[in-house]
């Protein structure tokens, strides 16, 4: 049975939780989620093509990529605050496509291992306001992170 | 009639606000906030030593300063995601002293224009939790900050 994407927001909070099995080991999902050339294939919503322009992971290492469809390119950036292999990335993020700079997000990635070479992921984001939060579930996020999910799991197939 | 030092923290929430009124242009008192040698004399409570170990003070810059007192030191650290001059600093904070790394705070510090020379910061503090968020309350947060004011008002007198 495929692995299913869970995300929870619960109503007046400024965060919101994302929790992904995979039939993979966390130092391999932890790759995944650090090594560019891998990272570069499986974020985002399907028929998006992906570019990284800068990927210093590492504590205190910034990053920028982008998204682009059909002429459109979104930029996401912001700066690792850890990176602990392979158990925990903690970092902020800011998408360049809202009307106005400062709506940041600070995220916390969290690789647990379970049994039978198998892990989850529980990804924490937390917004500077509820509105913010609101905003992002209402773009259509649970759909690009699962579809992410879904490709990230072709992937580790091959990987491991 | 002294400036005053106004930290707002909702039950519940999972965030602070702290405002407090300068008599001085928001230029000099940004600058107060992000030139190192001015900003080791004011930050934190009275009786405590302040060391700055890094400070890049741009987009994607690190610091780390410790205070030191009675032979004990406290080490604060994070990165910062924007250095907005003279409008607003946003990054990440984290305490060195806690039981367990990884309870991050996202900052942000709006410097606002008064009239009369004077003028405003907005500082919201953005928690993983409301526990985390409580737990900084309980830490005597809003005395340091007050005493950091207190001597950030004599500063800009010599400064203005």
């Amino acid at each position: 049975m495929a692995n299913k994407t869970e995300v929870i927001a619960e109503p007046g909070k400024q965060e919101l939780f994302i929790i992904r099995e995979f039939d993979a080991p966390r130092e391999l999902v932890f790759r995944a989620h650090t090594d560019p050339e891998i990272y570069v294939k499986w974020v985002g919503p399907y028929g998006m093509t992906m570019s990284i322009e800068k990927w210093e992971c590492r504590d205190g290492g910034s990053y920028k990529y982008t998204h682009e469809r059909g002429g459109h390119t979104y930029a996401f950036f912001g700066v690792n605050h850890e990176v602990l292999a392979p158990e925990r990335l903690i970092g902020t993020f800011e998408f360049d496509g809202l009307p106005e700079r400062g709506h940041v997000i600070l995220g916390k990635t969290t690789f647990e291992e379970l049994p039978n070479g198998r892990s989850r992921i529980v990804h924490q984001s937390v917004f500077m306001s509820v509105n913010d939060r609101d905003g992002m579930v209402q773009s259509g996020m649970e759909r690009g992170v699962s579809d992410g999910y879904e490709k990230l799991d072709l992937l580790l197939v091959e990987l491991n």
